[in-house]
């Protein structure tokens, strides 16, 4: 798996059991030295100035972090346990690791340890053309309704939608993903084998099947209230933008929103009536933060398109043209199944160049929406009609 | 009535029933020439060069002008049909007579040559604070509810409301300023001896009774298509900002917020469900036109309140306390009723002060919203609860 240690896997995973989701001790020591070696200073008595690298002595709450952790080290993770996870389908991700996604890099020492996956889609070609679709669980009609047809279009447009696992507007973002056939990505506050809301769990399969459910939590673990909020910053920093559905204005929405733009990510919201109280949090992100106000998925993909790809076009049309793409791209994008999946050597053959050549068309190809891996390999994506003028 | 002469009270009004409202050779020529030397050279015969000062013969499409004003000249109103009309309680204002809004000649060339009147309310004070609420005809309920509610809460707050006379937004905006018992303005596309629609005969009469009805044409002309766009900037012009509450793509209302930009002052848009196209317009102007997303009175007055009265305050109160009134104000104040009406004169009297300094405070009241002037008067307006802490 890449240029990870099996040692730095069990490491990472080992840590994430030791630490909650987010811990700023945690994040502040892997910047200043390896997995293993934190590992190894938890493990070891005395101080923990005394086992880590001279910089780490320096981290703030340093002592109090090493008391919290070596309490929960009797019942960590073994080799055997992790093996057994991945033996039922879920899969472990460091950074660095091919299926990391890179942009949670931009969270600084707030990124996660890892994460656990658990479904069809590839999460970091998915999330190179993503936007997240979140909202309140006590949403309205309207709310739930807007949220499916953003998320379907969105996803018929080749943009794979990300949001929690809430009732609400994140179950209406998933399901209007699903119904367009295309990727959409769950990151859930608790493990990935723990199913919470527990009336998800129908949902949560079909994510799996066509999409990915991502965790930084051990798969073993409930949710906790502050983790819900502590999430958030993992479906602002995966996609490439934030728009609140409806939310209200104590909704954990508000919460991501401002994790995109602490991100640089633009933040956007709905409008809606201004007689109910649901959607009061999104006139608010608008009038007072900054926030872009957009209407459909056209709008959203205007403000999360690079300038030049599409955002600037015509109002509808995929973000380029298959006919725009040089005769590499194009011969590569031939040699992608429309169903199914076929493996990057053989669409180099298919191709007629080499593979890493293949590989870097690949990856292109997904950032711009025409191609998705998954389980079975590479498929092309859907276009929408306009494309076949 | 103040410095205009009747000779040029006459030319106005012959003026008006000579050019269609914002005839823009007209208005050039008023910026060259009397009205009196204008209507003596559509009266003479021959070039019109010959007959009026020398500027005006750059105005473009002077003869074409002229040519359409000639053939109107038999039809135009003597001296005892103004004084018919004056008699039947209309009121004709002149550019430079107290009760002309001032504010109307930031339109320039493009300035109504005389407004006529009808109401109780004096138009300039009633217009020093106040703003536009416009909309279309064909509003939804939600629209039809808000327009309502917002022009109430403004009214409550001492704005006055300025819209159309159509059915729809403006009505109600219309009803929700006379349900609050304050100043309304409506300003008509048509001249004010003819009800168009026929159906608003009975709101016409209330806004008659507590509030202006206002039109720019002679009193017995009939609407035409273009004099509703043409009669838009007005409404924009008379108010310090212009909301646009519901309105589709393609709305007339649209046109009104155009002319308020045009005159630098705040456009504003009420957010609505995306999912109805009555609405579309507020959500254009909100994300491609630079208008303010308003969800209610309050966020309504941040934006129309001059910086330092108000709107960078608590987001509900009054634009200024009363005891922040200097003591001479607060005298005056206090010799203003609550009902009826009072002059002046007699204002100025029981405030112990000379005419002409009570005049000046009344004006600077009347701007801050403490008094109003009508039919009978001067008279307090009610000012929110939170006044009275």
């Amino acid at each position: 798996m890449g240029s990870v240690t099996d040692l730095e896997r069990l490491a990472r995973a080992q840590l994430s059991e030791l630490a909650d989701p987010g811990d700023p001790a945690l994040g502040a020591l892997l910047a200043r030295c390896e997995p293993a070696e934190l590992i190894r200073a938890v493990s070891a008595a005395g101080a923990p100035q005394a086992s880590l690298p001279g910089g780490c002595a320096e981290v703030p709450g340093l002592d109090r972090a090493f008391g919290r952790w070596r309490r929960r080290l009797p019942g960590i993770a073994t080799p055997g346990r992790l093996d057994g996870w991945q033996r039922s389908g879920l899969r472990l991700v460091c950074p660095g690791e091919p299926e990391w996604p890179t942009q949670l890099d931009d969270l600084g020492e707030a990124r996660p340890v890892l994460l656990w996956l658990r479904g069809d889609c590839d999460l970091r070609f998915a999330c190179l053309r993503s936007v997240s679709v979140v909202g309140s669980r006590a949403a309205t009609g309207y709310g739930l309704e807007v949220a499916l047809e953003l998320a379907a279009e969105l996803s018929e447009r080749g943009y794979t939608v990300v949001s929690g696992g809430a009732y609400g507007i994140d179950t209406r973002a998933h399901q209007g993903a699903l119904v367009s056939g295309g990727c959409t990505v769950a990151v859930l506050a608790s493990g990935l084998g723990y199913c919470y809301p527990q009336g998800q769990h129908g949902l949560f399969e079909q994510i799996a099947g066509s999409g990915v459910l991502v965790s930084e939590c051990p798969p073993d673990r409930p949710p906790t209230r502050p983790g819900f909020l502590i999430r958030n910053r993992l479906i602002a920093a995966l996609s490439r933008g934030t728009v609140v559905v409806q939310a209200a204005l104590r909704s954990g929405a508000l919460n991501t929103a401002r994790h995109a733009r602490e991100l640089c990510r633009p933040v956007m919201a709905v409008p809606g009536p201004v007689t109910t109280e649901q959607s009061a949090g999104c006139h608010e992100l608008i009038m007072s933060y900054g926030a872009a106000c957009v209407t459909a998925a056209r709008d959203v993909i205007e403000h999360v398109s690079p300038p030049g790809t599409g955002g600037e076009g015509p109002r509808f049309g995929p973000s380029r043209r298959r006919d725009s793409l040089d005769p590499v791209m194009t011969a590569v994008l031939e040699a992608v199944p429309a169903s199914g999946g076929r493996g990057a050597a053989e669409i180099a053959i298919r191709a007629g160049i080499e593979h890493d050549a293949a590989v870097s068309c690949l990856g292109r190809l997904a950032g711009e929406g025409f191609v998705q891996r998954g389980k079975h390999g590479w498929r092309a994506v859907r276009q929408p009609e306009q494309d076949q003028q």
